[in-house]
């Protein structure tokens, strides 16, 4: 562990040290189980403020695909599939548990990592003209991610937009907040959770990538849209039996703002990081804003990096080259990053 | 919180405060995630050890009901279902998660909340015999937990007749383990880990109810069995990205046998508390050895009781008496028995 | 072929000459495919009439098992079952076909194959009480057969009295009327089709048992009760494309009232069978109104009658006697049943 | 019905007359049911014969997406997708049968509606060196039609290298043949039922729209690659109650080599009609060699034809122009396709 300089992600560590604090100090009280206790009605109320969204449903899960299968699943019925962009998460990495609760993700093409609105609606636009459409998978919603898989994020007049058309739709909009923080971080953002909880109809903010040991936050602002939403968490195993754990996780984060803060140190690191890679004359592959830096290298450099570094390999790039990621976090030192640069 | 006494399950509190020293230990610590790191590599082999069984796969998932619809989808093919006694987890208390993943529960009556191997025989029997059996569904596992909904253990001789008429049939035997450390802890108990890794074809090592935050731990012993289990976790939402909490809370528990040791307080005072109860003349329900305590009460003590105490309502008893149940656990005291006692 | 005298079932034949005839009369027309051409537009208000029901949507699919899977998957929501009688076809012979759309078939005891609102009052009150509701499947509709699989037949008064308790409960009743035809033909009946409109939610009427090749017309008296049931039918495979095939076998069945009579000779057969059973010695395993007759006879009998009879083994009834099944249909003839008294 | 010429589509009509006339001379013979009869069994035969595959099992199903979804979910195990072409039908035009049951339809980019080996090749490579890949679906079938959803056939040559990359990777291959008959009776076409046995570890040759009312017969070459076939056939809801209607269909159309020449003249008549086409002028869209006829229309031209003619609207080719198809079937009068020429 720690030999090298460890870069691959942002879930190397454990919490920030509030949570650990927090879990010493409320390690033998008495509770009951699965999320009724008061520390968790503590973080929800928490999370209302922030979200600026008094009657908001607030229920807390273990991980990020467990969360993207249980809410999808619940809001579609079952002739309906969830739009997404072909790089996005739901589509790509979660070993199909979408297909796998019965329905179609569409894979729409991206730009950026990002759906734009007119993407979305004229494949709304298409089915809807279609003569076949009984015979095709209904859209039924639309997923999209704040970061998004390549780092990018959504403006607010982006999201205003999407939001727009899936209202006059009547399509859920689904916000996957995985790396939520990070977003909320960056000096380009103009999205506040409150605005979040306007524009989408559901979405979740990230803990696991974003400070805590685990934990999702899902926010769903008209209470109505989900029925029975705790059965369906418990149906798909997403019921924590020691549910305050994650009460205490969130509730630690939404303390002083601490989830606005958390992520503005490793979107410093990873600016510096890609000015570092544009002075020694590296290619970017993608201009992402938040923590996620994506780069192209000769193939030889990568191997002898990998001796030192641990990095997400992305893909192929040509015959001699590879896109590569470097992720900072909450727990990214200034000295991991210095080295890191020296190193490149 | 805490201001009655809580004797309502056993998940209300945090962890062994061993494994709370080793989170703080380890917080900063970079390792990779989805639990290839080196502590879920030591936590693997010392189970490994524990169980007497170098080549089993030993998985880390988070919760019980999420592990048990992870096991028996991966093992069953479409055309099967798991036989299941009539008040099994599974068929009553995990808001149909099994049929969720597209298999049938085939509940078949229980004695003291357990299976017996002549039921068992008598339905496979039933199913081989049957001219029709190709439309009905095949059963192709056998679950049973230890303990049981009722606190009752499965002795060897009783788990070996079954192992024998499972593997007789070719129908894997797979033993859910949620309490497994208050079955170990009973001095009724015969059946070692080593005994349940020769016996059974998957099983689980509790650690929910048993000292850790949260995590179970399933056993393989023949690693053939479920291919690409790994994806499937991923695929059920099961697998954690900061893998290395689910090692290092197993990783403690399986260190100078705590896992051994750790129920037995609460097998002394559910004991204490079983003769308390038969002492003041109240009728048990069932005889349970381990760590869950049900019997009968007037409806209105039970009013009085529910004031100070906090327990688990289990079913109508009759028109003036019900059924309820105390859990005792790794983190109950010994003021709070003797409080619980005196108020009985 | 045709050696034996056939009495296994009610599905060893083609089909009423009236369809034959149709079939061949309309076999080089060109129509559109799916259900949306003119035969199946006059068969739909052919039924509509019979039902007395000028609004209900009515769809045509192939078979009794894919309509059951079908009509159940579209109406439940992820977190709902489907209660339904213990022998109830359902739940033991199709093969999990409702758990396969992810439902749990909740089995609840019959009284002559049938349930009683009483036992489903109780069920449901019981979850409804349950404080662990919330972790257990949620009864979401109820399933019975006219007639059962024992051949017993819902009267006016008890129907009325499960529709009640349905209601109250805003859970929908769904009728499987594979053997509609001889429920309708049987003189102790007292319940109509506009009755089963008006009591149930959705019930269907059996084609394939009933003088059909093949089809069940499924009735949906309030047509908004299922959203989408088109592309539902079509993700089930269940959506014929040459569906004018299922629109003449119904409108030819609607003609004249003939389902109303189809079912008359092979009443009268069984009751023959039955008088003469009776008068042999036989015991009746069950007292069956309809077309299915079921018997208690001796091992050694039973198998010198398979030599010159097909009949349907249901089940052991004691070492030395078995359980078995003949089933009369709209094609048996007065011969065969004067030659199978005389074997008896 | 029949005021237009109906070129819509190949399942407008009934059946060819062989067919009809042995459903009216079997229609009173009765049968064990399921495709336990000897009608099935003969078919059965000749389908082993004409395919030059004595040992393959045989089963008859009643539609495509039924067989399709069917035959996918039974050799796919839970973390495996099936690789199709983007405009596949299992991927368009299902509404979403194959999600449903659980899996991923990875879509790949066509050449004229056909996947090429090196498509499949570059997909499973890429899946194979991605370090990923346990976090990503499996690709664990390549299906293929044949014809393609455009008409187009695949050569001996292409499919001998599809079969030989798919064995190469231990992925089975599957052909959808609804429209076989019309493949087979291309001039062009080069592949026999013999060949298709030898290069498919599945197939199905397709009735529906090849001259029966409805059936298609399932070939698995090697009878033990899908273990319980005949439960998951029932359990899908594709198991005919009178099997034998599938039997004596096949059995006519594999007699005195039907099958082989039924197509033929669909054949004949859309070369005349394309030859039309291209005489006055039209683009056609692909250049299709079986019965199928895509091509480009002005919108205006397209609303005065749909007075007259019944045909398929495919997609928008530009703002003033639509992509529309004609197909002919074994049913085509060549009266209809002069007047459908002299229209144009």
């Amino acid at each position: 562990m720690a030999d090298k300089l460890m870069f691959a992600s942002d879930y190397q560590e454990g919490a920030h040290e509030n949570i650990i604090r927090r879990l010493i100090d409320t390690n033998l009280i008495s509770t009951s189980g699965y999320g009724t206790d008061e520390i968790c009605a503590s973080a929800r109320d928490k999370i209302r403020k922030a979200c600026n969204c008094p009657d908001a449903q607030v229920e807390f899960l273990v991980g990020g695909t467990q969360t993207n299968a249980t809410v999808i699943a619940s809001v579609l019925r079952p002739y309906e599939g969830v739009i997404a962009v072909d790089s996005g998460h739901i589509n790509v990495h979660e070993a199909g548990a979408i297909e796998y609760t019965g329905h179609k993700v569409i894979a729409l093409p991206g730009t950026n990592g990002k759906l734009t609105a007119s993407v979305i609606e004229d494949y709304i636009h298409s089915y809807e003209i279609d003569e076949n459409r009984d015979h095709t998978v209904k859209p039924g919603m639309v997923y999209i991610s704040q970061t998004t898989e390549y780092g990018t994020i959504y403006s607010k007049s982006e999201l205003t937009e999407i939001s727009h058309i899936c209202r006059q739709h009547k399509i859920p909009l689904y916000l996957d907040g995985a790396r939520l923080a990070y977003a909320l971080a960056c000096p380009e953002n103009d999205l506040t959770l409150a605005d979040l909880a306007e524009l989408c109809d559901v979405f979740y903010i990230g803990g696991t990538k974003c400070g805590a040991l685990f934990g999702e936050a899902v926010i769903v602002p008209d209470s109505n849209l989900i029925p029975h939403f705790f059965t369906m968490i418990k149906q798909h195993g997403a019921l924590l039996a020691k549910g305050r754990l994650l009460g205490i996780q969130f509730d630690e984060l939404f303390t002083n703002d601490l989830y606005l803060e958390i992520g503005q140190d490793a979107i410093t690191y990873a600016k510096e990081i890609t000015e570092s890679l544009r002075a020694k004359g590296y290619q970017l592959f993608i201009d992402s804003p938040s923590n996620q830096v994506f780069f192209v290298i000769e193939n030889d450099a990568m191997k002898k990096l990998s001796l030192q570094v641990e990095y997400s390999y992305i893909e192929k790039y040509d015959d001699n080259h590879s896109v590569i990621r470097f992720a900072t976090s909450w727990a990214t030192t200034s000295e991991s990053v210095q080295a890191l640069i020296s190193i490149l």
